[in-house]
């Protein structure tokens, strides 16, 4: 049992504490929303007074926030986490931000003698409520065995990317080559469509050659062909567009700073903002195939 | 055993008849090409002296010609092979060929009372003479299960993708697919080896993840990322950069037929027309990942 | 004056058979509609019965057909035009057809010794009526300086691109160009609107600077920006949606023939191609702005 | 005449230096270089010790530095520029830089109530020897009236695009355009030439047609088709691909903070990426045609 303090309770931040809490964790906890500490304390989590609060006595503290800018707001500055939180603290950021924010702020908790990984989620609400999240993290290997002692309680896959940072590039460039096979998916089966083809006959096709993909396998786009996708639900639930919309800009912006080439990447950056601009931002990610199928 | 006959003797057609001759079937073989012939006769195929000449008594006509025009020269016109097919054989055209002309032949077969399914192939020389060929095939229910007869003898995977042409339109649906998964996966990769990350641990991750696809899988762009995959041979062997751009080339005509919008698949023809044009037509297609890596 | 046949009263068709009428010339026209005739008819045009019958006595017979296929099925065959045409008349095609059928028609009037360049126009049913077209010209150069006898009476600039085929791949390459050029302005000034600029102050500094083109000097897409051009008057008039999308198609054949790599272009395509599947395909082609604003 | 502080000497801010001392004003000069002074005050300039020490009784200050880093390091913090500046001074930033430093900065200026406007230039370093460059300017009216007091002894188009930051914006939106009508231009003209055209007649057409733009008017890429631009010079001196991956990926940050849909200005950014790997970073950005044309 560990001495954790959890910082961001929304959305994905809310179940994940919960699940510490049930693992059998001592949880202390703090959000801007009283509302968002309520939820959580009512299974076991303590409240505390403030973000600064969490860290006394921590064996790990762990951040899930929206934003590179709230991050470095919150570790850094001379009020900042950092200044307050000890060394046999691990600080474990599972926010998903831009690369340079996550390295500047591992860079300050170097400089204070302070351990620190990056440790990005994927698998949505729906992984952080039942546990089965996948961490991909940047950091020392030994910070990275360490942090498993609490990551295991929310996730189901680890991954240890590399060093400091790497976790957040691991997730973009996933989620960068997610959008082309959603993209790209899409497209080849309402062209099978327009030609014809019944899209269930043709997904099945595909999914025994050389087109297999995540999104044939798990999260086909087009209703009716899979049950219990957000497809077959009017792409209710599911990782919204928005998010995806998100993610691609940190590409975008990795790609910048690395001088990279990533024209389909790009291209389906460019697919999702025009799709969201249209009114979709909020629903799931593969309503994009809406964007090659004639209006109805 | 089907009296069968077989007309295209090339890198495919060559091995695809020997492994008929090998499982027992009767083969009258013709190609233009001497040579092409001799290779195929000394495996125990019969040798005819015109194209017409393999469909006496044939239960099976299998075709397997480079493009369109080439179907069409052979099986169309005054003295083309309809006019002297009769209607118990079967006639399989494996070409991979524009559906326009697929559908066109498919009709002329029709008004004449014969049977016709297009049936092209993916898996490549190294699947034609393994016998491992996956069939995409397009025509009635039951021709396609009288098809299976020697379609089995050549190939894994036989798969009924709809009526007639539907075969064509399945195979290129599924390779402007893998074009873009080959492509994405390979800027995806890059972006990362240009952030820090080791390529190996990055396509453990994705292959783990929502990246995951067929190229990760099992056809790593990377040079030493996997053991026998073109990739760490050079680029040497596998499926050509100029064949993949006639695919692509083939999706453009249908997208453009079906007024399809097809972003993604449209730029990776692009890029592939690039490659090629760069020098690099003979090597294989995974070589992509050389469009975004810098230049050695 | 000259003997003129003219086939295909269509939109473009019928105007310019008016034009010609009016500056003196003789002017025998068919058309498969008895109405496309009998408005031609009224300003002084001759009926005859048959598109052959166009062919008697002909200084120059004029031909503007939809397709491809309707220029092949009009002047090749046992019956086509090209069977009954004498060697002192010169065949203009001016129909936007692919560069393949293009070629294939000259070489057919070629081996007959007959006279024939192809001579695709742009400038729309306005610059139709007006008689301000432009004239994009493939053919040998005498019969090029011959045909601007006509063609100067039906519109203002007349280009000789090249041997037969060449107008129409200059065309197409105009073409492609010109969906490039309204796509990127576009997304260019939306973006500056995105981010708080007044697209009449940031289309007045393109125009004066390094983005300066045709649609920011006179078709600006964004309504309001300039009087009288189709993104003021609700997209309506102007050069349509689909017209663009069949031009984008042609360029599509075109660069897959000459396994040309065009990534902007093919982009411009497939994002025509959505822009008229979901609705547009009716309105002016500037309206492909709608694509990157915000849904009203 | 004026009293004006300069900061930054290099290829553009050197000759723009010599510009305002030749037209008369007293220019107090610094830069980290002591060889970028020497040569600037060999013209007759006046060097001072420090960045800060050309503030003393400027009626102007102009900053010319290569990033958003620069500048923000520069004008902020306890002992920046904007520190000793009093309030008669306008400072001018011709930096090209991000928007949101450049609205960082003129949020900090403003709240010390000193008078900023942002004026990037365009025109390159033949502009800035010349006197002849564009600035493009962001602030209120006022100042920009002002700030032409010296701007017009340096350039030849002053434009006002807005209030502060708005001068950032239109520059690059500018420059993604121009990015897509190079691009664009030699796709279309390597198209022509695949398929039997003249590049120097090609170019002759599209510039009277509905292709003409910047490039074909001014700069084209073809080698020999103009006199005097890069392209017939082997493509050196002008406008340098690395430059212009610059501009493209400030745009693909504001496109991020807007949520833009910019698919063409991504796509072209990510091809002049991959060109300026393949070794052309330092070659002139009308090479990109290269990307399209077969390997000499």
């Amino acid at each position: 049992m560990a001495q954790v303090g959890f910082i961001g309770l929304g959305n994905m931040g809310g179940p994940m504490a919960i699940n510490l809490v049930k693992a059998g964790h001592q949880v202390k906890v703090f959000d801007l929303s009283d509302q968002a500490i309520a939820s959580v304390v009512e299974q076991g989590a303590i409240a505390v007074n403030s973000a600064n609060d969490v860290a006394l006595n921590a064996d790990f503290i762990i951040t899930m926030l929206p934003a590179g800018k709230h991050v470095a707001g919150l570790y850094l500055g001379e009020n900042g986490l950092l200044s307050v939180v000890n060394q046999d603290t691990l600080m474990i950021d599972s926010s998903t931000i831009d690369a340079a924010t996550a390295r500047l702020v591992a860079q300050a908790a170097q400089d204070q003698g302070i351990s620190f990984i990056d440790a990005p989620v994927s698998g949505g609400v729906g992984g952080a409520v039942a546990g089965s999240l996948s961490f991909i993290c940047g950091g020392e290997a030994a910070h990275f065995e360490q942090a498993k002692t609490v990551l295991d309680d929310m996730g189901k896959n680890i991954f240890h990317a590399g060093s400091v940072g790497a976790g957040q590039v691991a997730k973009i460039c996933n989620n960068m080559l997610l959008s082309i096979l959603m993209a790209g998916t899409s497209e080849a089966l309402q062209m099978g469509i327009d030609n014809g083809l019944d899209p269930k006959v043709l997904s099945e096709i595909m999914l025994k050659s050389s087109g297999k993909n995540w999104c044939l396998e798990l999260y086909n786009p087009v209703p009716g062909v899979m049950e219990s996708v957000p497809s077959s639900n009017n792409y209710q639930g599911g990782f919204m567009v928005d998010l995806m919309l998100k993610d691609l800009g940190l590409a975008a912006e990795a790609a910048q700073q690395s001088k990279s080439s990533t024209p389909l990447g790009s291209l389906a950056r460019s697919m999702y903002a025009m799709h969201s601009r249209h009114g979709a931002g909020g629903d799931d990610f593969s309503s994009i195939i809406k964007v090659f199928s004639p209006k109805k």
